[in-house]
Order: structure tokens, then C-alpha cells, then sequence
């Protein structure tokens, strides 16, 4: 990689303009760090283009003059592949001005997007239309679309919809080059060579930039139907999904497991949170069925009789379930009020998560005696959050000093079992030696042997993901 | 590419054995042509490899020696992708030996087939673990799930399952020199690099060879109400499925198109066929929902006092349901009886349909008067067979001789309105050059740079598809 001279730089501004570029350190340093401060790089100039064309004469730029260039969505990524190196030799890219929704066709279900629109805005443009974008994170409201797509995100409604990937139609890529790739069809059927979507989906920016999409559209649900209910162990959980799913197909819209631990971290430190049951249990699911509540009460008085649900409220009222949802989405928070922590996400065939867990905590236990295993997470996918927090009684430095060997148990036994060491927040920098442990040599070849084909001179989000 | 040599003939045989392979001609024989015969080739030699082991070594084989070699699955192609060259310098290969379940797991929803089980076994196999794996075509007593997944099969579940693609988790690879991907992870949720499973789908056999494959399973339907309802016109037909989706969500498991030239077609050369209703309506639409009839009762009764439909009638009995879709599916057998014909398989955005269609017949009918144009097909994907007899009074050769310019308004029309001139059946051979006309040369040169990363030497299915 080069250095981004002076006279180059000039060439950038040329493009974009005074609006579509900064290089005050106040406007840089939001975008110079992850958000949980694990990460931190420079760069010389942060470019807010707002057209493809933009996009596509910054990326030609970059290329001839053999500058790197790093795609920075919303900057809520957990891997730090938002982030430039910290020789500060890389060109920062957002796509934040390429907010527009093109169009939107309610009868094909289907919608064009720019990738700099938040998540939030997208679910809200399909609703305006009377349908459902059912992608749904935590980081909702700032987490932009394309970098949904180029991390091929998750969330809680992949066992009903699938990740990102199974959202979206089509893309228009601006390719390493320079060259733009139009690809923003609307077809649910498209058998005419390679699927290039897929390549750039999940390819965290090291293949080209997303710069619009087209996505799919739902039919809104009629009814939803919240569950809580607590479950003797995880395999109960696990007997609940299949129990629940042979009853209502596809109805099951999420389907999270929580651990009494992150019960009682939230109901500790999150004010107005209880336990929506009268009972303690050593696990509980929280789950949506897209469904009428007499047959949410069929399925929970059948899962009674059988033994694997031992009490369970459903929300009869929306509000009702966002207080249940509550408890779910503000386990992050919570924990973090009990000191360092370290975190996973890993995923399992979901047949295999039961040894797999209780393996994992006895393991990590017996390295650190003491320390607070939560384990929660989307069930249905087979996707955990194995999330430790540090003993009591010792230093969040002496933990985190651990975060190698923890990740390496959590690590190998997800491998052993045929698993994944990041199930939906991809590779970035942060995994991206851990990696290499664990992929094959054909594997890793393969990807860089079409990060090779794409991008031969190396400039896109250099020093990111596998390839 | 090289000729194959006594020598190298000698070392495959010593890899498969005497019951892996044959030279009689009348073993070789249905394999060298495509079912309809428009494509023939010529081959050395057939292999039937027992394991993915010999799959991999043969490979190597003919990396070494720089010798094609072309997979074939249960030769039902409609593009002639399984066909070997004319000239007789490449291997063919059939997986027809490679036919076990090697496991199945009913908790994860996943099972693991080798490629050369047909449909059926692979549909079967998910039935006796009370499980349904949804992918269905005409050819599934023959076709292979390896086919299946090297074209991404579409056929008539795909507006609520999607494509092949969708339906698989992990693949196993024999790569274009030999060496083994194993990618058999049975994961909703993996974003560790770039997607390599969805770049071996879809890519008819050019890039490697699947040998197994994780197949996503799903409860088995309750419930599936079938409905053959008459529509005033395309338009009605697709307002139909919206008005369908609107109400019952993902309950929508199939949704056909039929003009009344084809139910015409059915009931004068299918015994036992009668038109369902009462009436003659310019168009018909035949639709299953995983619903209660109730519900099904619901959707048509609304869409009658909308006018969208004007007569309809709902099977109350399995064998009553699998009468209406006789009348679907003995559509191609019956249009054979009225001499040549002119066939597509073309997909446009749902929406734009009604217009395509209209603008298309109107085209074709310019161009050859009384033609005789059968439009049918997944309305509810967008994807549509245009399929053309020939007049009355016209000799089938002089017919078959327009068919370039009825390919060319057929496939122009669909590319300016955005679509797509190959839906489910892929390049092969067949629309080998005609695609060059629609693809942009970026496109092009992406399919061609992946081929060229992944096989650099060209032996895998040589002269087939778009790289």
C-alpha cells in the first residue's frame, strides 16, 4: 500500500467536493474508534460521497495511486472491520449521504435502497408501504444497511427469515477498480452464470463497496404473540423449539434462550425490569410466534404437560411484550455493570448445543474459578453469545489478561463440534488471526484466491477478514 | 484441453475399478444426449466413482493431464450443461453410486446426502424423520440433489422456500485440482469469510464437483389447502397473490399461472382431465396454502367480491388437490402433441409481469401469425415459461427456424424490463451465447475471473455456462 500523498488527496476533494469530505480531527474521531474502544486507527481524510459515481471515481483514485480504502457503515461492528489501520495510510469511506430510498414496488415486494440508510429508516420505508423489512438488531438505529449486508448480518428473526443475505435481490457494487457493478435486479429467480451477490455479501468490505440494494419485502404480521417461559435446562429449550416449531411451522419469529444469570443481571441494574414469572428457573426462552394467542397457549400448555416448560406467560398486549423484549435487549447493558467481561459468538448445529455449552462453562470455570458464564442468545439459529464476566473479586485487568485461553476453549469445542467461532458478527481484525486456527488450508486458500481475482492490488479494507 | 491417452484412460480405470466405470456404448448411450435431444456429445469413458476419495483423484487426474471432465446428475437439464463436447476428449462423471444418506439429524432440522441420491430419495429420507425437505420439480424421480444444487434448481416451492441455494447449509467440493473443500457444516449462521457455498450453487459444475451436502429440513405441512381459482386476467392474477399474501403470510407454498390455451391443451390430450370449474376464463390461477380451508375459504371469498377472481374451487381431499395439479403438470406433455415448439424460461419483477407478457405474446404473434403462444408458470416467483407451438398449418423445421428471433424478443423484452432470461434452468450450452447479448462486460468479466481463480486450467465442465 502506498501513502496518500498530498497532490492525491486534492484529487479526492476534486471529487466530492467541500460537503463530501472532512479532515477536522473533531468530525474524524467518532469514526476513528469502535465503539467499545477496542479498535483505534487513523487516516487522512474522511470521504462522505454522495453518488455512486462518487464512489466510483474515489475508488478508481485509490487504485491508481495504490491507496487502501476502508467502508465504514454506521461504525456499531463488534469486529473492528469499520476501522482504519492505525499507520494512518487508508482513506476513511461513509456512505451516510447516500441515504435514499430509490424506489419501492409494494406489489413485487421489493425495495431499492442507498446502503448509507440506517436499518432503522429501511424498517420504517417498507412499514410506510404496509410492509415488513424483518431484519432486526440491537444497533438498528445506526447501523447502516450496507454494512448489514457487507457483514451479512444477523440478529433475532434469522430462524424465521435468514441472515442479510437472504434479504436481499440485488446490488449495485462499486468494484476495486474503480468500476461500478450493476447488479440491482429484482428477481426472485436469476439462474444466468455465478452468483455474485453472494460473493460481496459478508465480504466485509474487502471485495468492493455496496452502494445500493435491493431488498426483499414481507407481508407486516397480523399478530404476534410474545412468549416467556422457563424451561428446566437446555435441552428443554431445545425440545421447546422443535416442540413449538412442529406446531407452527414457520411462525416462529424468534426464539432466544437466557440463562437465570442474565435475568438477574438485568433485573439488578436495569431500572423497572422483574421476573415476568413467579418462579426461579435455571433457564428461560423468550420467544415471538407470528400467531394467534390461542395457539401461543396451545403450544405452552402442551410443553407443560410434557415437562420441558415448567411456567410461561404470554404478552397480551404489545406493550406487554416489549417489556419482555426489554429483558433481552438490555443484557448488554447490564452486564457491563459487573466489570470486564469477555464475549463470544459462536454457533452449533442446535442438536449440539446442550453438551456444547455446559462443556464450555466447565471448562472456562475451571480455568478461572469464580468467574460468571452468560450464555444467552438466539437459540433458533443455533447462535450463542458466550459472554464471561470476571470473578467478583478480581481485577478487570488479571481477566482480560485471560481473553486468549477463554477464547481458545470457546473456540475448539465450537470447532470440534462442527461450529462456527463467528456466527453473525464476522472476521474484521478481531478474529482475524483466531481464524486461521481453525480453517482449513483448502479454505483459506479459496478465499484469497478470489480476494486475489476481485482485488489484486490489495486496496480494498486492507488488513481485513480471511482473504 | 488435452486428449485423453490410453495411459490416462488406464489410470482412471485403476482409481474407480471395473464396476466405477464402462466404455460399452449402449451404457454410454443415454448419457450422451440430452433428453430431448438437442445436445449430443461423445465421451472415452463414464465414471461412477464410489467415494468422494475417487472423485478427488480422479480430478486430479485430469488436472494433471489437462483433461476435461464433465459431471452429470440425472440428466434432466433443459440447457445441456451435463452434456460432454462432440469432439470426445472429455471424461464424464456420474455420481449415480455416491447415493447415501450419511446422516440425519431431525433435532437440527439438517441431513447430510451424497449428491447422487435423486430428489425423490432426498424427499423421502426427510419423510421418515417426519420432516419435509421442499424443493420440488417435474424431473424429481430422476434428477439428483447434486444437479439440483450445482444448477440451483428452482421448481415449484420457491415463493416460500426460495431456490436450491436456500435449502443448503454446507457442501463438499472436489475443487478443479483434486483437493477437497470440505465445507459440511450444518450452520444457520456462519460469518467467517467469504460465502464459498454460494458460489459452487448455481455454477453448474464449472467450478468443482459436489459430492455431499447439508440439506436444511423443515416440519412437514399440517395442512395444505389446494386452489384452482379463474381470473379475468393477468393483472387479476397477480393482484391475487398479493391479496393471498396479505392474508396468510408465508402460507403461500406454490402459486401457478395458467392461460386458457393451456388448460385447453390438457384436457384434449390428458385422459381424465376436465376443466375444475364451470367456466372458461382467459387465465387460472393454482395455488396451495399451508392453511386451514377455513382460511383458504377466507381468501377466495374476499377476492370474489373484489372481482380479482371469478370462480374457484378448493380441493377437500389430498387426491382432489393432486387432481388440480395434474392439470399443471401434465402441461408440458401435452403441448408436445401439437407439434414444435419454442420455449423460455424468463423472469421479470412480479409487477411487471402482467406487461411483459402482454407486450411479448403481442411481439411474437407480429412475427409469426397464428402462432400460438402458452404462457404459464411460478407467477409467484416471477418466472414464467413462455413457451410457443407452432400454427396449425406450419411444418415443425419451418417453425423451429425462427427461433433465434423469438428467443430475441422474448429475452429483449426481459432484459429492458429488468429481468432475467434464464430463471431456474441455467447457461449450459444452450444459452451459452445468447447471454453474452444481455450481460454487461463487467459482469462477464467477474464470472470469468472467479472461473479463472478457481480453475485455472479449464478442465471443469469446459464450453458451459457464463465464465
Amino acid at each position: 500500500m502506498s501513502s496518500p500523498t498530498p497532490e492525491f488527496l486534492s484529487r479526492l476533494v476534486s471529487i466530492v467536493g467541500a460537503e463530501g469530505h472532512s479532515t477536522d480531527p473533531e468530525v474524524l474521531a467518532p469514526h476513528l474508534v469502535e465503539w467499545r474502544g477496542r479498535w483505534r486507527g487513523n487516516t487522512p481524510i474522511l470521504l462522505l460521497p454522495k453518488t455512486t459515481d462518487e464512489v466510483s471515481r474515489i475508488v478508481a483514485a485509490c487504485h491508481d495511486a495504490g491507496v487502501g480504502i476502508v467502508p465504514q457503515g454506521g461504525n456499531t461492528g463488534l469486529q473492528g472491520g469499520q476501522i482504519p489501520g492505525a499507520h494512518g495510510n487508508e482513506v476513511l469511506l461513509t456512505l451516510s449521504r447516500m441515504n435514499r430510498v430509490r424506489s419501492v414496488d409494494p406489489i413485487d415486494n421489493s425495495m431499492v435502497v442507498e446502503a448509507g440508510m440506517t436499518l432503522l429508516a429501511v424498517q420504517q420505508a417498507a412499514a410506510e408501504h404496509d410492509r415488513l423489512f424483518p431484519l432486526s438488531l440491537g444497533a438498528e438505529g445506526t447501523c447502516q444497511i450496507g454494512g448489514n449486508l457487507a457483514t451479512n448480518a444477523g440478529g433475532i428473526h434469522v430462524v424465521r427469515y435468514g441472515n442479510a443475505r437472504s434479504l436481499v435481490l440485488g446490488l449495485e457494487v462499486v468494484l476495486p477498480d474503480g468500476r461500478v457493478w450493476d447488479g440491482l435486479r429484482a428477481l426472485r429467480k436469476d439462474n444466468t452464470g455465478i452468483d455474485l451477490k453472494n460473493l460481496f455479501v459478508g465480504s466485509e468490505g474487502t471485495l468492493g463497496i455496496i452502494t445500493a440494494a435491493v431488498l426483499k419485502l414481507f407481508p407486516r404480521h397480523r399478530q404476534v404473540s410474545t412468549v416467556f417461559a422457563a424451561v428446566p435446562s437446555i435441552e428443554a429449550a431445545v425440545a421447546l423449539l422443535g416442540h413449538t416449531q412442529h406446531r407452527v411451522e414457520d411462525a416462529v419469529l424468534a426464539f432466544e434462550l437466557l440463562p437465570h444469570s442474565a435475568l438477574e443481571l438485568v433485573t439488578r441494574h436495569i431500572p423497572g425490569t422483574v421476573n415476568p414469572l413467579g418462579e426461579v428457573s435455571p433457564f428461560y426462552v423468550l420467544f415471538d410466534l407470528t400467531a394467534p394467542r390461542a395457539l401461543a397457549e396451545s403450544v405452552i400448555e402442551s410443553a407443560l404437560e410434557n415437562g420441558i416448560v415448567t411456567d410461561a406467560t404470554i404478552a397480551d398486549s404489545p406493550s406487554k411484550g416489549q417489556a419482555l423484549w426489554r429483558i433481552r435487549e438490555s443484557l448488554p447493558d447490564a452486564q457491563k455493570n459487573e466489570g470486564a467481561s469477555i464475549k463470544h459468538d459462536v454457533s452449533v448445529a442446535v442438536s449440539r448445543i446442550p453438551a456444547y455449552v455446559a462443556e464450555a462453562e466447565k471448562q472456562i470455570r475451571a480455568l478461572i474459578p469464580d468467574c460468571r458464564p452468560v450464555t444467552f442468545g438466539h437459540l433458533g439459529d443455533g447462535n450463542l453469545h458466550l459472554c464471561v464476566s470476571r470473578p467478583v473479586a478480581m481485577r478487570d485487568a488479571d481477566f482480560l489478561a485471560m481473553r486468549d485461553p477463554v477464547n481458545h476453549i470457546v473456540h475448539d469445542l465450537a470447532h470440534e463440534a462442527g461450529g462456527s467461532i463467528s456466527a453473525e458478527h464476522g472476521i474484521g481484525i478481531g478474529k482475524r488471526e483466531e481464524i486461521r486456527r481453525y480453517k482449513s488450508a483448502v479454505e483459506l486458500e479459496l478465499n484469497t484466491r478470489i480476494k486475489q481475482a476481485l482485488d489484486p492490488r490489495g486496496i480494498m479494507n486492507p488488513g481485513k477478514g480471511v482473504g
